[in-house]
């Protein structure tokens, strides 16, 4: 298909990696006006869901951009960000950030990232940190520098097409949605775990060897239990119709 | 080759010029000796967490991956990948996808994701597919092609990270998650609704304003209903306890 104009600018402006990316040095930040619980550095395609879905709640949120086309492409579906690099702690202090209660971090860019939540520890520790990981590499080196909130950014729709998958194979849904559930909470915790042995790849990879098994272990027996649950309600419901 | 006229004109206009750039598309695919319900092209971060989900859930998946460094990566992690580009017909014949179920593509390059489904659709079309979207616009392309599983890689995630900062502003849990729910199915709506205004820069945009409006007036409105309803369970709890 051809690219229509609209959608080549979203790609082109939406997608393209926050590596590519310097903001403009001649560009004064823009002056902000606000001031919220909230400031959210970043606002492509990740930073704008976080945003309205906090705006929409009621939750003013100030928000940080270094891409001029980006907070152009933006305003014009009625949303205001700032152009201003949030790396540099005076703009985030006339951001309100002595006053704010949580700041987020939705840089893809993961060296940028995580100077950044380092920025934040430092010069406004009662700030509560929440990031954006692109990957497990990136959560780990977030993990090692103490920020504890922390979402990989494909981990859930991944495990939602799973769980599609598996209830179009017959699955029903609470059975898929469990599954999922139960396979995040224990990848969450090898991360944290595994994290350790970052710096020794042997260790590293015998560890996440076992924690995949385990994985699966836990949840083909949880599956194999539920199934079982269900089979003897099955039984109990046929031998109540009988008592009938 | 049994190739048809169109996907011979596919093969040499679009898929041998991307074959001739990859140097590892030299290599000749692997023999695959399983057959599965399940054929899942790409094992990255975002296939490797779906094949993973449903293996744990005993469900069979032949995994395709055209990086031979990610295959011999995630091999060392006990997991096996068939080194092999899933845009070829003759590739998915000898992977089973006459008697798979299920087709999933988490490939991230969208031209060839969207090339890929089409192909599928024309060659095996009794397969249910399910993709990733890297994006809104891909997403778009993806339902053009008459893709309905569609998962955008980053919505779930960047909900997730919402739901922790509210939850973290005080918001009880349930109705954060309420509240991403809410939001994810008028998103999904809305993407379906404006797809049909994607050639039209002007129009889309105007309907997408009206969409993010409308989601924040209906998420808006739950949550102040919400509060009234927990407000009048309080003043009852309280009223009763006064009876008592």
């Amino acid at each position: 298909m051809a690219l229509t104009p609209l959608l080549f600018v979203l790609h082109s402006r939406v997608i393209q990696p926050w590596l590519e990316r310097c903001p403009s040095d001649e560009r004064e930040p823009d002056k902000i006006t606000e001031e919220n619980p909230v400031i959210l550095a970043g606002f492509g395609r990740f930073g704008h869901i976080v945003g309205r879905l906090l705006r929409a709640n009621g939750v003013g949120c100030t928000v940080l951009e270094t891409d001029p086309e980006q907070i152009e492409l933006i305003a014009r579906f009625g949303i205001k960000a700032y152009f201003g690099d949030a790396t540099r702690a005076e703009l985030l202090q006339s951001a309100g950030a002595a006053k704010a209660k949580i700041f987020i971090s939705t840089i893809a860019d993961t060296e940028k990232s995580v100077q950044l939540v380092k920025m934040i520890q430092k010069e406004f520790p009662h700030l509560h940190i929440f990031a954006r990981a692109v990957d497990r590499q990136h959560a780990t080196e977030l993990l090692h520098a103490g920020v504890d909130n922390i979402v990989r950014e494909t981990l859930s729709s991944a495990l939602d097409l799973g769980v599609s998958a598996l209830r179009d194979l017959g699955f029903r849904g609470v059975e898929a949605l469990r599954a999922a559930r139960i396979f995040k909470i224990l990848d969450e915790k090898g991360l944290r775990e595994l994290a350790v042995y970052s710096d020794d790849e042997k260790t590293y990879i015998t560890h996440a060897r076992q924690h995949i098994e385990n994985l699966e272990r836990v949840l083909q027996a949880d599956h194999q239990r539920r199934a079982k649950e269900v089979a003897d309600a099955g039984w109990e419901a046929r031998a109540a119709e009988k008592e009938d």
